[in-house]
Parts: C-alpha cells; structure tokens; sequence
C-alpha cells in the first residue's frame, strides 16, 4: 500500500522526493545522448565525499531493509525490485557488491539473467522474471532482466521487429501488475560513454587475474554501440511509466554510479517508510512465561 | 575434482588443515553435552582480537570467492555448500548478516528454509534442498536444512520414528552424491546454552524494534530442548561423514561463532586453492581489436 502511494506520488510532482531521484528521473523529451556520462547529478562533491556519504548511509540502508522485512513477518506486502542494466563493463558488478552487497543477505534476492537458456526460450520472455520477482519483504535485485529482450533481442534480430514491438507494452502491463501488488519498482541504467567502455576492456587484457572477465565478443559488440544506444532510448522512451520510471545513471566514474544507485534505493525506502510492527501478543505475560522456563 | 581432493585429506587425517576445521570437528565418539558453549576452540584471543582478525580476513574470503567464480567460467565445477543449524536464538541471522554478507553476493547463493510449503510436503523431504543446491563456482548458504527433518520432524513427531529414522542415511547418500559433483560441504551447529537463549530472548522482549522476532511459540519450544540437544546428537553422529563432517560451533559468545564460522569457510577454500583462469584468447591479438575500435 505504502509502495502504491509512493509511486503515485512520484507520478504526480515528476521525479518525486530525494536529490538523486528527482536529479535521475528521465522525464518526457529525455534523450540519452544528451546525458553526460562524466557527471554526477544531484551531487556537487568530489570522490572522497561520495565515498564518505556512500559509508554513511550504510546504518540508514539496513534500518530501512530490516524494517520493509519485519513488516512482511506480520502480514506487509511491500517489497523493492532493482533493475540494474547497463552496456558490458559499465559497472553491474560493482553495483552488485558495493550497494546490494551492504545490505543483509537474508533481505535480498538476487538474481543475474544470462542468454536464456533453452528452457526459458520455450517460455513467453517475462516467464523466468517472474519466477525471480521479490517476495514481501524482500529487496529483489536484477542483474540484467526483461529489458535484455528488447535490448540485444533487439540489436541483433534474435526475434523479428514486430514481436519486440509488442514487449514494450507487455512489459509495462507486467510492470504495472508487479507495483499493484504492493512492489516498488527502481530501474536503472548505467550510462557508460564508449571511450570508458574501452579503457575498462583494456585494463581488463592489462591484468591476468582479470582474463576471465573478457570475451573476444566483448569487441565485436563495439561495432553495434548506436544500435544499443538506440534501443536503450527505446526502452526508456517507451517504459518509463508513472508507476515504474527509469533513471539513467551516469557511469563513467564508478565511484558516482555506485553512490547514486545506492541514494536511490534509500531515498525509494525512505518514501515507502516501513515501520516496526507492534508486538502481536501481550509482552509482559511472555515475559512471565519466559521466566519460568 | 579439487573439492574431491579436499574431502578426501580432511577424512585422511581427522579434522584436516586449519585450525579451527580441527578445533571444531566431531570425531569418533563427540558428546554435545560436553561441549562448553562459552568456550573459544581454536582461538585464544579475546573479542577485540576476534573482531580484528575476521575484519582482517575479509579480503581473502573475498579473493578466494573470486577465484572460485572465475574457475566455474571456464567450466570448472567446485562449489561450496554452507550449512548452518541451531536453535532459535543462536545467532543464524547473525552469521548471514556478517560472515555471508561480507561475501560479494553476485556469487553466493542463500536459501532459508523454513516450515515446508504443502507442495513440498507432498514431495519427498530432499526435494526442495535439491533446488536450492549451488552451482560451480557459487558458495551455497543453507540457513537451516534438511537437518530439520531429522530434528523438529523427529522431536514433535511430524513423521513416524521409522521414517526419521531412514533419513539419515539417506541423507549421506544424498550429501555423498553432491560432494562427487565437486562441492565442499561445510555442516556447521551454532551451539548456544539454554541459559543463553532465555537471555536473548528476553532482550527481544524488551526492545520493541526486535519483537517482531519473537514467537510465543519459541518459549513453548524450550520444554523440548533436552530432546532437541538428543536429535542433534543423533544428526552429528550419524552424518558426520568423511565427505561431509559435522563441526560443533560454541555459540553463547556471538563474536566467536561469527569468527569460527567465516575460518571453517575460509580453510576450506583455502584448501580447495582455486585459481585464476589463463585467457582462452589471445591477449596481444585482442588488445590490437580493441585499439581498433
């Protein structure tokens, strides 16, 4: 219910409340090329002030979770779902273990969609996002998600134009449908520039105990950077609905991109303010009951 | 095949390399009721000792979890599966909350069983463990476990004694069969005192942001707990296998449990010695495409 307000409001004043959310949200007439990947909205500190405001928030982040946790113990349906795209090297994985991995494991479900495999293909594209949604209570993390079937899908034609065509809407409808279930939703992207994206590539051949990572088809993909750009607008263009926005995260300096994805998260948390449920039974009689044991 | 080396030197030689995997093991003949929950195997530091030395493993536990990930993208098939039990109150949360959520999430996979669901009552008790099972590469984190069919399942009588009773060997085919995939197992038994537990449940009932933790039905448990100490000795002594060894961890001191558990993890990665992959390309080649680009 608190995460159905929440999204309403943020509907109604584009951007809602907190810096980053407001200084992020891609609000009508938004075009990724115009957005810098060096900036860093919503932020006028350097590196060592966002390293220090990423630190401070850690306490406020777990309060947060624990409470959205204890709330669903009693019978609370809301839940966060964290959608995390992004072109190869634009930082997913340090995402992953900068801000998801701050929060305690127990309130996190995690899950990293690879190439699907030939039992999801025999699925409609949503049915393994399903399958990986967050229960109440929860904070589900996507690590790549639905948007790969219209992003590389896409790209490179592994479905015809008009069956893409149609995600979009479906997946507005599935996103919608998620929210009403008492959900919030956080999509974001990682908004690399393609220079970065090959001194990340580089650096990654540079060091041997970072070979596992790179894959020659890492540079073929290079060679499709504006089919990609365009279907990153698409997607945002297209489902960056009232109910479940994109925000578009400048990545080139991962030490902003993990900052803002973590503010995010909080400032969403902070909006749908879980609460401590009361004790559902009389403490001072369990506290008799216990004393004499 | 380095996880299967592993479990057979730690049978070789009983308790294996590292000290806390031999402070910590359940040989031939163990008595839980011998087994003092203040006490400190394996470590004779004191608390701010213990909170500085799992700090300063941090690192390494990370590395190796790395390690371990790479290996399994390259096809390598090690994986480690992390089982925790105890009592209510022993600190589980506290191990997920510390020692798993210092691990980059990206490779751990956490699953909590709880009461089971009527589908997985209608299938047999290992069904839902088996899906939950790590695959290479990931740090599986049991947070309770099939062990419950043998412990609550047998003190309340959920299911004859003739059925509980088959479970156990069932159940060391079942872990036998996943130590031959090349998962390390880790048992661990968070070890805490009745005295203990009264304590801490009482300082849930007065702190009215951890009452939602508390169940009435946790006080009616503690009538059971000499039978519950019994059907955890009968788990130990019967499943502590060669591939799949029990180890007993004091728990009535949280620090210490919490530094025992993230050490049992560690040696045995460390046994497991995981390597970074070599490039399956070429490194100069690729460096010339991708300055091309």
């Amino acid at each position: 219910m608190q995460a159905k307000k929440q999204a309403k409001r943020r509907g109604g004043e584009a951007g809602g409340s907190g810096s980053f959310t407001r200084a992020l949200s891609t609000s009508q007439g938004f075009r990724l090329a115009d957005c810098d990947p060096r900036s860093t909205p919503g932020f006028d500190g350097d590196k060592a002030a966002g390293v220090a405001l990423m630190a401070a928030t850690v306490p406020e982040l777990g309060d947060l979770q624990e409470r959205l946790y204890a709330d669903a113990i009693v019978g609370g349906k809301a839940a966060v779902l964290l959608v995390v795209q992004g072109m190869d090297t634009s930082g997913k994985g340090g995402i992953m273990r900068h801000v998801v991995g701050s929060v305690d494991p127990q309130g996190v479900r995690y899950t990293a969609f690879k190439a699907p495999t030939r039992e999801e293909l025999e699925h409609p594209f949503l049915w393994r996002i399903r399958k990986a949604l967050p229960r109440p209570g929860q904070i589900g993390v996507f690590d790549r998600s639905h948007y790969e079937d219209v992003l590389i899908a896409r790209v490179h034609n592994l479905v015809p134009p008009a069956t893409w065509g149609r995600r979009y809407g479906q997946i507005n409808a599935f996103e919608q449908a998620v929210t009403q279930t008492g959900t919030t939703i956080v999509k974001v992207m990682l908004h690399i520039s393609s220079d970065e994206q090959k001194a990340r590539l580089t650096a990654r051949l540079d060091q041997p105990d970072k070979h596992w990572k790179y894959n020659p088809a890492d540079v073929d993909e290079r060679e499709w950077w504006l089919a990609y750009q365009e279907a990153y607008q698409g997607a945002i263009e297209k489902c960056s609905t009232e109910h479940a926005p994109w925000f578009v995260v400048p990545a080139d300096r991962k030490w902003y991109a993990r900052l803002a994805v973590q503010q995010l998260v909080v400032e969403h948390l902070r909006a749908m303010a879980p609460q401590w449920p009361a004790a559902t039974f009389d403490v001072e009689a369990e506290m008799e009951r216990l004393a004499a044991t």
